[in-house]
């Protein structure tokens, strides 16, 4: 290690998180009728009892209005043959539902979207927000679930999108 | 995927969790001189200003109670090569102080272990704490860290600790 304990910059908080591999899920909610969505890392299991996760939104993420005012999400935990689809609604350039196009994707009980072929969807809906700094932390409980077929897991480490292999 | 979906049992929400792959660290704390540490991997990136994270531990942890009344914990995020590490941190059978014995340990800033060799150690400071359903939700300023050399993380995923490839 490097034997010089750093402060905290901007820098150094982006770096040591890009250490900190996370499978890549896709968080989804349909609003009046129009699709949004956007690829997160963010996401965290907290408590089985109630069924509890954790998600966090930037607040300049085009779903993330959306996704307060319907406080109901579909959460896509992505398979390693969809890196497409994860760069697709992480790309700046293919905003709102123009990031649904050329997939396949399947309405969860509530009506919030899910890809097809995903590792698993969680259809979740929002119990608590809190803001800190530029993002919304959204406390989830977990009403039901989609799983998939046993697939190797779409992870994110340092920059690069990769997938696993056994140790 | 599995067209019907599942209203979430525990046995759901286990088998979906266990899809979300997610980097392997170790939170330690120490309080009066004695080191306390449990393997973790709900840990998550929250936002750059403040730079801020979230820790999710269960209550039951004999880890919990040093580490919320100390409100410093160093994060140290693992390698591919700290295995035994991990498996020492979790294991029921080895518990409280002698977790550390036989792997090197350096102290952060504030007097909280981090492992040697790790990819990553963050020096955190807890902020606020929730209690939802058996764990504490620690949200956690990240004050300082320490980088280490270039190796590939440690992940779990589907129940295995696995080393990551590239796509």
């Amino acid at each position: 290690m490097i034997p010089v304990e750093t402060l905290v910059s901007s820098e150094t908080f982006r770096q040591t998180m890009r250490l900190l591999a996370g499978g890549v899920c896709i968080a989804a909610t349909e609003q009046d009728g129009q699709r949004l969505g956007l690829t997160v890392t963010a996401v965290c299991s907290v408590t089985l009892e109630p069924p509890t996760i954790i998600l966090c939104v930037n607040r300049t993420a085009g779903a993330h209005d959306p996704i307060r005012a319907r406080r109901r999400i579909a959460i896509s935990v992505l398979a390693s043959d969809q890196l497409e689809l994860a760069e697709r609604f992480s790309s700046s350039e293919v905003k709102g539902c123009a990031r649904f196009q050329g997939s396949k994707w399947t309405d969860m009980a509530t009506g919030t979207p899910a890809a097809v072929d995903a590792l698993a969807a969680l259809d979740c809906e929002i119990v608590q927000d809190m803001p800190i700094g530029q993002h919304s932390v959204f406390v989830c409980d977990f009403k039901a679930a989609r799983l998939g077929a046993g697939k190797p897991p779409l992870v994110h480490f340092d920059r690069a999108l990769r997938e696993l292999s056994p140790l």
